[in-house]
């Protein structure tokens, strides 16, 4: 297959690469592993030398000179005592070798003399062949051995790779498109977030900017679900570990959560950061004995959750410690199920679709491993059965076009999970609809039916617009920082030609402000042109010019953003094209 | 003094209890403690028998025999060897006189041959004096041993206790009143909130309805800041030791915070839930370099915090170890501080005023300790007192009438605290607005002045409603329940007298909900009486109901809550009072 024959190429490349380092920075480079990805390859290594992108072209240079050498790459099988003391001043190889099960096949690749590489092959016969094949480096980033924390920092180098010179181009144009929307560099630019070392990874800081979006948007699905039939409740952050084992987030989340005094410890109280809600909104229903009548219940909750992740996994608002969603739980009767759980996912799109995400979403349905290997899962394979087939006939019925993802279950039931892409192509979700028989029993929680017996009630846990940190990355990203003017932070800039005209910018910065429409009056004594550049530098939808005429007539000269026409106006006439905007949440 | 002379006698009185107690229960009771508190007096018995209210009779009666018998109190003093043998057997008693400082006196009190306790006295003479003193008991409750929850849980018998029996009729009508109004118990039964043992004391959940009226509060109170010039952060919940150690939260607060890790463990990575804002809202201003153009930077936050109270302070919504706040850092320049206090105290006036708690409100100016014992407050003598200075020259000019309280500053400065007291009299701060002078500084905060010169701003920090927990509290003490119709959960329950009127009912329903009103339709088959009884008890402010008539007329027949008259109007006119209640926050 192509695809087969491009990872070849990209993985020799790799070889090629450890080869020019060790050519250019000596024999005392400790070499990690050096794999091919989906748009080249990278190589780690561990060197007293730093490396810059000053050092890039000689390093590219160096590369070019092995492969014109038309080198052999010859494949050797060893035993683990040879491979060891082939090894012995390689570290990290070492390390790959004593941990290989035993009987496995030990093989090295020479590349020619330069270099000779722990490796499984398979590789390209010749660097002839190589020739051709369009590379270039795209970074160096710090890269802990074997992704752990505990472990040294290397040094990772990441390059783009392509058998055409074309699609080289093409990937390096992307990505550098990516860079120009990448919110974890434009958000900051910005203003939406920032991040401090001494608060900690993943535990950003929303500015204003950023806070003001996810007001707004918290607002609207407060109040969107409210108009949906939902009931807010708002419950602790924190529990003690007894909640927790009754839930089986104890059992089967543990790892992920920030525990407060000694988990193993029995005999002293000892608390946990919630990582769902679950179990806590569970205690709402409990509160008092319920009746068929009441069901279903849509309990929901702007939710702050907090997952212990690894350092590594940190990015800025979208691979966070700490967030913010909108969590709901319905409590139904099976009969409720299918009508609301298509209301579940209307909602979702409703709020994806406003906000403009929905057009690249795609959906999974996540499912359990029926071989459930140490104990993930709770409750049975009749329960499992029952439950993924309900939701494969809720999906079919509902023409939902999805991917099954196995073993991607949560712990107590299966998930459609609704996936959003960022600029880099990295997948995350953004929303999930769970479908759980098997919770409420655990929690005791029952409804008194028509017939007055005692039941068990069907829980939907679903997310309606995806955590808010991360729904602003996405934002960020899918508008270049440019939002539609009903969720800009700031949705109009003032700026004065000169000192004189201060006054009447005031009386329009006022009138705006009155009308509820979020104003910044920019009352420095600077150029007009300065001025302008600074309010589409900032993304602002609306700017507008306040000059003598303006002051004259009782107008305000409008630039809407990405135009470079001049629109006079009146104020009301400019707040009345505002509010339409912010009442039809338009893409602008 | 006759107060000396009613502490004397209440006293006394505990150990009439004690001995009453000895009497019926059996020489292997353990006597804590019993002393006289503002309305009568307590004890702390360990036994086996567990007291109910129905013991209280016979427990009064006992006591009346035991004063009847005009025992002498008798004062002996002992050796610290003579008081551990007498006390041998009295557990609590011992380790109290183990604890006694070397070369303490050591005294013990005869009732008569009834009774012997340790005690420093003094005592009434003989209970022939007690003839006429009025007692009655009030509750018996489980109390640790010296309030620490690593010991034995006790017994406590409270009792009220006063000269004359007047008064300890009214205290006894005004204890039951405060019950009725307790927030603990009617925000329980009214659906306010809830607690859950396996979630933890101090961590409640407040259902639909107390969600409700905190996100009432909470958005009018994030609009009307804005209003003032605010800026929102939404920062997060918690930080590396790192920042508290900045801070000075790490030296001054620990004990105070929930910490995730060893705290002493400095190899680790170890984080602390943040009990104040500040140091995290700090970094929105250190985002980038600030000019005095920017000044005053008022700083808000709807910001939730975690106190690790001890279990013995936990109650109800009021001493909670999670709580959400309007939390705000007003950076300022010096010139600017008066005015931003002002403006800080009219803010909070104007909330607690609208929400009807301003006229309970007292002011307490809160100072540091000149000698500042154990380093207990940051700075130098001369930075407090020109903090404290400034602050008491606003106060005096703005005409604030205050109590004064020594030790009771921040550990970076002085505050202004606006407190208020539950229904049983216990003040806790509702609000508090701080100067500090000293903690930019520690964080390097500065700003460019019009001299071009880096200088160093003042912070206020302030709060505007207090804890939206303990408002939350206090209101529903306030109203005994009846919130006014602006900031009632449910404003109107619509109540049709019979199945036929279901239709119509609910189109009334859906006018009301329609129209921003929030409305419960009780269409269940339940007798008319019976519905509105349930209004009441639930003190929804309107209840409207719908038979026959009303659907031929196209009207709806209105009750107010508390007027037994009954109002006919279309709903138009309805939801136009109502929306004019709650535009005007009228208290009704």
């Amino acid at each position: 297959m192509e695809n087969e024959k491009l990872m070849m190429q990209r993985h020799t490349m790799s070889h090629v690469l450890a080869a020019a380092i060790k050519a250019l920075y000596g024999d005392d480079v400790k070499f990690g592993i050096g794999p091919a990805i989906d748009n080249g390859f990278y190589y780690d290594f561990d060197m007293e030398k730093v490396l810059t992108p000053e050092d890039f072209s000689a390093i590219e240079e160096k590369m070019k000179e092995i492969i014109a050498e038309n080198l052999d790459m010859t494949r050797k099988e060893l035993s683990r005592e040879e491979a060891l003391e082939m090894f012995k001043d390689q570290t990290y190889k070492a390390e790959l070798i004593t941990d290989l099960p035993e009987g496995e096949t030990i093989s090295v690749y020479y590349l020619g003399d330069r270099f000779c590489d722990l490796c499984r092959g398979p590789h390209i016969e010749n660097t002839k062949f190589l020739r051709s094949f369009a590379y270039k480096i795209n970074r160096v980033s710090g890269a802990y051995w074997r992704g752990s924390e505990k472990n040294k920092m290397m040094q990772r180098i990441y390059v783009y790779g392509f058998a055409d010179k074309n699609e080289l181009k093409d990937c390096i144009r992307q990505a550098e498109e990516a860079k120009l929307r990448d919110h974890n560099k434009l958000g900051r630019d910005l203003g939406y977030f920032t991040t401090v070392d001494y608060i900690g990874q993943g535990l950003p800081i929303l500015l204003p900017k950023g806070t003001r979006v996810v007001q707004l948007l918290q607002r609207w699905v407060e109040d969107v679900e409210y108009q949906k039939g939902c009931v807010l409740t708002k419950t602790p952050l924190l529990a003690k570990r007894e909640l927790y084992k009754i839930s089986g987030h104890w059992d089967h989340y543990l790892d992920g959560m920030f525990v407060l005094g000694d988990p193993k410890d029995e005999t002293k109280e000892c608390f946990a950061l919630r990582p769902m809600t679950c179990p806590f909104q569970y205690q709402v229903y409990l509160n008092k004995p319920r009746s068929y009548r009441e069901l279903p219940m849509r309990l929901t909750e702007t939710s702050t959750l907090f997952r212990n992740e690894d350092s590594g996994e940190m990015h800025g608002l979208i691979r966070v410690r700490q967030f913010t969603i909108s969590e709901g739980h319905y409590v139904l009767r099976p009969d409720q199920l299918e009508e609301e759980f298509k209301g579940c996912l209307e909602l979702a799109k409703y709020f994806l679709g406003t906000v403009g995400l929905l057009d690249k979403c795609t959906f999974r349905f996540s499912q359990w491993d029926p071989e459930n290997k140490n104990n993930k899962y709770e409750g049975t394979k009749e329960q499992w059965e029952v439950a993924q087939a309900t939701m494969k006939k809720i999906l079919d019925d509902l023409d939902v076009t999805y991917e099954v993802g196995i073993d991607e279950a949560a712990f107590y039931g299966p998930k459609l999970d609704i996936q959003y892409k960022n600029v880099y192509g990295k997948e995350d979700t953004l929303v999930t609809i769970q479908i759980d028989m098997l919770l409420a029993e655990r929690f005791g929680m029952y409804y008194v039916d028509t017939d007055g017996e005692k039941k068990l009630p069907y829980i939907i846990h679903r997310t309606s617009l995806g955590c808010y940190e991360r729904t602003l990355a996405y934002l960020i990203e899918e508008y270049a920082g440019a939002f539609p003017t009903w969720l800009a932070p700031v949705q109009v800039k003032v700026l004065s030609i000169s000192d004189k005209f201060l006054n009447y910018a005031k009386k329009m910065e006022n009138k705006l402000f009155e009308a509820g429409i979020r104003v910044e009056n920019d009352e420095r004594n600077e150029k007009i042109g300065y001025k302008l550049r600074q309010s589409i530098t900032e993304k602002v939808p609306y700017a507008i010019i306040i000059g003598e005429q303006e002051e004259q007539n009782g107008t305000v000269s409008v630039r809407v953003r990405g135009s470079k026409d001049t629109r006079v106006m009146s104020v009301e006439e400019l707040i009345s094209e505002i509010l339409g905007k912010v009442a039809s949440k338009v893409r602008d």
